[in-house]
């Protein structure tokens, strides 16, 4: 055969890898046996964790720093993209407002605030940006994204005129939104919010019932929750004239996907589809003979909105062969055949604790694709 | 591509699988790329553990029990098997006089005797077997075969004409070996003995001084059973006209190497070429388009003797391509690429310890083979 192209565009193998070292450990393997083919690295994410390095390392963005309010008020150092086009940014709210910055005893999404999440868009705005992407997962908060608005200029007020405490527990005081002093670029700018879950803002499935527990709240602070939330979609129905509470998404991120589309020219997106256009990984493929994708776990859940299915899914409409890497490959994995992934190899050398493999990932992913390369080579 | 025929040789997998388990694992996950396929399956070893039961179950052969003498004198059941021709037997000498069957506390070379490995011959003398294969690695003993041989008749007298006590380390006191009573009928059967090392029975590179500190030597007692090793020898040397002292392989298993070779006619064979020899490898290869292989631990000391190398080296004789799995690849494995074997899989899904690893074997085994057939397929 003449020399393939292997298109590379693994997620990153967390606690162990981003996707551009997979990328790099994949390519190292497979040119053991193809010395001389082409490679192309994409290095992909589905919006969550990741999903800012791996824009800026697929687009030949930066990745920059900004301080700014943690979801109890504390300082934090959010980490924030550009991307190599210079006008699109990428940002994880959890990186400003995520649960990981809390630690299990000051849990408390009556109080936890997005406000920092805010402050993070804000930048951007200062920087001109005219596009930003944000991922939703992971978030500490339960505030309806008010805390966000009010970083960007929104007032939330009570009957007695008085700016509410931050976080979703003062909510059910709202009186007043008051949007005069709203960032003006806000109209100006496009966002793109990486969403998975279909979740409304209130009601049994939404953002208090279902994610208020894992967040810290008490059977009483979640049914408060709810509550405070559908009185601020009341509120906000009635004086903004915006009705977000059936939206399918509102209830992500404890209502920040509510508040972005109350306050913000903001639309939501599957994160794996994003990522698939911001990277460009459909005209990438073209050229491509082989696709190798992968992640740290892959499971039968790795179908919902998973980077390996929908890279399998994209490469599949080309006509692409996808063969996948995987640090652990759970139950119900071999579902994905169906989804498009030819073949899924593990990386595991043996028997040995996960400290251990995280360390060696590089080292277990470039045998892996140098045997799947020696295969591939034997079989031609 | 016309529907492949696979040919299935791997080893067992130690504590986890039988060869011929990994066989039928590794067809069930090809099948399910290749349901159409034709599978040959070759249960392999190389001598070592597992060989009887791999040799009767390639040849559609028997095991058996024994109860024996132990190394320590305590009764042992041990394993034997007949091969499917109903004439070779196969023979561990690990199952009567194995270093597995004596505790770390009661570990003595001075007198742990092989006149259990002697009994499980003089079994196969009863049923009229006509060629024996012994694997002698694993061994508890370093008695230079002479509890072996006292099992089939031979006589061990000190200067007074009493029968030494037995072990290696009363050898010293060694004046006479009386063959007068040795089974007759061990003129008439063929010994092969399967041994991969080239020791010889004394010196510094002896049985003693290299194997000794394994079964519980003090650097007293190797020395003491070095000499009378080399006493032995002598005696033997003088009174049969038999010198075994510089034959490679004479100090395998604590001198039971030099014993066979005394005592019976015996010779010694790498184990790997045996086993491919008794399972009948070479000819049905010819058919094969993909030939699996494997084993429990793959590295770099697989290349001497082991089963994946020794089918490897066939396989590539005939043209054929090489997969290995294995359930742990170490340091060094790469050098295999070089030796035959074209690509190597591990079988661990994630991390994971070694206790469950070793019970999910086949489940392990059959994944990893579906991807590979589901990659040969893809490149076919």
């Amino acid at each position: 055969m003449t020399q393939p192209t292997f298109l590379l565009a693994p997620d990153s193998f967390k606690e162990s890898m981003t996707a551009k070292e997979v990328c790099v450990a994949m390519e190292a393997g497979l040119r053991k046996a193809f010395p001389e083919a082409s490679y192309i690295h994409v290095p992909m994410a589905d919006g969550g964790e990741g999903t800012v390095q791996s824009l800026v390392d697929a687009t030949g963005g930066k990745l920059l720093e900004k301080e700014v309010t943690g979801p109890l008020g504390q300082p934090v150092i959010a980490k924030y993209g550009i991307m190599g086009d210079g006008m699109t940014a990428a940002i994880e709210m959890a990186s400003a407002s995520g649960i990981q910055l809390v630690t299990k005893e000051t849990r408390n999404p009556l109080i936890t605030s997005t406000y920092g999440t805010g402050e993070l868009i804000k930048e951007c705005l200062h920087r001109g940006i005219k596009k930003i992407i944000i991922g939703i997962g992971g978030s500490a908060t339960n505030d309806g994204g008010t805390g966000m608005a009010e970083a960007l200029g929104a007032k939330f007020l009570d009957a007695g005129g008085n700016t509410l405490p931050r976080g979703g527990g003062s909510l059910g005081e709202l009186a007043t939104v008051d949007i005069s002093a709203l960032d003006a670029r806000l109209a100006e700018v496009e966002i793109i919010v990486a969403c998975d879950v279909t979740n409304p803002l209130c009601g049994p499935t939404g953002a208090s019932h279902i994610f208020g527990p894992q967040k810290g709240a008490s059977p009483e602070m979640v049914l408060k929750l709810d509550a405070s939330l559908a009185h601020y979609a009341a509120v906000v129905n009635e004086q903004l004239n915006k009705d977000v509470r059936d939206v399918p998404g509102a209830g992500a991120a404890g209502g920040l996907g509510a508040g972005l589309l109350i306050f913000t020219q903001a639309t939501l997106q599957r994160g794996i589809d994003i990522i698939i256009n911001y990277t460009g990984l459909r005209e990438k493929l073209t050229s491509a003979n082989y696709v190798l994708t992968g992640e740290g776990g892959m499971d039968a859940q790795t179908k919902f909105g998973k980077t390996p299915h929908g890279v399998a899914k994209a490469a599949k409409q080309e006509g692409k062969k996808v063969i996948a890497l995987a640090g652990y490959i759970g139950e119900g994995a071999e579902v994905l055949y169906e989804e498009g992934i030819d073949a899924i190899f593990g990386i595991v050398p043996g028997a040995s604790d996960l400290e251990k493999l995280l360390k060696e990932g590089p080292k277990n992913v470039e045998r892996a694709a140098e045997n799947v390369g020696r295969l591939i080579k034997l079989s031609c």
